[in-house]
């Protein structure tokens, strides 16, 4: 059994973490193994959307502690190799947003640390109802500082600093509220609503939700003026695709487009 | 009739957009149109709010897709049209957080793609209730992009990503909740609630709205340490306005401001 | 009577503003008091969270504008003087985020300008429901720039905006909902909500909330990849503190910590 089982339906993968006995924490296997299932990703243009789940009690519980402990016998006890950890964990969540297609988490039953951090990096989260999430290294005297950088860009401030110096839970409704996710379903329908999510992306074209995907991380960062200079290139890019020529053709003919995707 | 029809009651301008029968488009004469008033209305002292509306069933349903694909009949395929075109419409959305006066869009009917923009784009919003706003440009293979510059500086990131990736609509309670309208008012009630919320504004002293709104803007995008040696060299030309002194020693008399302005 | 008292229990500092009489405003003396308090408080280890209340009838109302009116009669009309002023009341502001304890805000009555801006700047903030907000310096013809800042740091541009050109108050449960506080409560429940709340924070292990305190406010204004290769650093030198490897020890062997701290 892989740790990281990948299903695509049509043009949607599906990337499933199966540790559940360690309720999928981000061992060094499991981030090598999430790596390199992105990067298959990234060149992969039949698939436009990506799902990411984990099997048994847990999304995510975030980092391997006891791999982590372990990596203290080494003679810098451990710098190194957290070092490296850090480095390819934070790599990973990146990726995430570097891909061309978007990536919606599929989160049950916790999603804490690294695993709130992952929920926070896909573009789109859907969550059963009664999911908590937390960034709760502080209760063990290891502020959750990385998982940080992805949640403070998701909720407001005050918020996001509550979460991270309390170590206190919150449930799928309220992280609705907060941003931290797009949508709490009932525990039933959190497969369905996540696959008509997924199918829902994958219907459009995949060449304008690659390029505006790109533009929305990119232009997010950058001053104003410098934003909209920069997106109107992209705007001029899009407009001149053939599938963009064929779709606005179609709107204005009031038929279906016939794209080549 | 003119495209464009401009009403000021007192101190307070009323545009209202008048091309029902395209759903107020953002073709180049209503955005040159546009460009023009604002351009008029950042010299005139005598106006201090401003209120954008459209007529007919519409707020806006954004960028005139006829004339775009007429423009591609050009020799470069329309490029140099599309980007010239993109750069006018973004100068206008940022001319009007240029303007000294603060700008209300008063919203129905549909603000869709560079139309939710341009609710994005004003300092306040009030919309009738069932209006519905989307950027949907994604299922015509165009993604939105210059319009997420303004929705993304709105609305958290997570529900940005979902408006313009699915190209779903949300209603004006939705709108409202997210960030992205000040109110949600019954239809009946939209005229009265944004003439009160301008005229509001208007009994302000212009002075101290203008210099307020300028540094608003300015320094969202600076560090915080830049941001307050900013805002403080603007309270300290605040203070010295012979009206402001007025203000507050009226206030501290406890009678109304006799003002200049 | 001091015009801050500052009473300890156990690692909790508890300042309390006391000029009940002019509704705790922000004077030359509260911002020094205020100053030298969070300037002892950076020192000492001792204290690991901070809550800072007000007496009387508020918990602040900004800026003593008798004061500032008296400030006028300098031959420069006082532009030397207000000045100052800001840059005192700014530098007191960024102090609260540099200090190595999170600080919260119990907020009863108004918090209004340098008072709201105040709360804006603490890192949490707990209300007593009944609380007026407001950014209303607008009214007296002196926009609230500077608390501006802060505001803009914690809530969404329109309604930030909203508030600040309308002058208009929120009560606790909106302020909430915007992100400006982090909880409302029934009056008879403020004290003791926000003294469970500092308790909570100072069980955390000291050490952790410091460094991850500091990370919060520096990574949020750097670029993702940026963010992402400091806070990486910082969770490195996390780990590394002796208590956190007694605080994961513990944690994986199922027995509370035993901290030095």
């Amino acid at each position: 059994m892989a740790i990281l089982e990948r299903n695509d339906t049509g043009a949607v993968a599906h990337l499933h973490m199966n540790a559940p006995e360690r309720l999928n924490a981000l061992s060094d296997d499991m981030i090598a193994a999430l790596q390199d299932q992105f990067d298959a990703l990234k060149q992969d243009q039949s698939i436009r959307a990506v799902i990411l789940s984990g099997a048994g009690k847990a999304f995510c519980a975030g980092h391997d502690l006891k791999e982590m402990t372990a990596g203290r016998q080494a003679e810098d006890g451990g710098k190194t190799y957290f070092k490296d950890l850090f480095d390819r964990c934070a790599h990973m969540m990146l990726t995430i947003q570097s891909l061309p297609q978007p990536v919606i988490a599929r989160v049950h039953g916790i999603a804490t640390a690294a695993g709130c951090q992952l929920v926070a990096s896909c573009d789109m989260a859907v969550a059963a109802q009664g999911t908590r999430f937390g960034v709760n290294g502080v209760n063990i005297g290891l502020f959750c500082s990385t998982p940080m950088v992805a949640l403070t860009r998701n909720i407001a401030r005050k918020h996001a600093f509550e979460m991270l110096s309390t170590g206190d839970f919150i449930e799928a409704d309220r992280a609705r509220d907060l941003g931290l996710i797009n949508r709490a379903v009932a525990p039933e329908d959190l497969e369905r609503e996540t696959a008509d999510l997924a199918a829902k992306l994958a219907g459009k074209l995949g060449a304008a939700v690659r390029i505006g995907k790109r533009a929305f991380y990119d232009q997010i960062q950058m001053p104003i003026s410098d934003a909209y200079a920069y997106a109107g290139e992209v705007m001029v890019e899009n407009m001149l695709y053939r599938d963009t020529e064929e779709g606005i053709s179609a709107f204005l003919g009031k038929r279906p487009p016939d794209w080549a995707q």
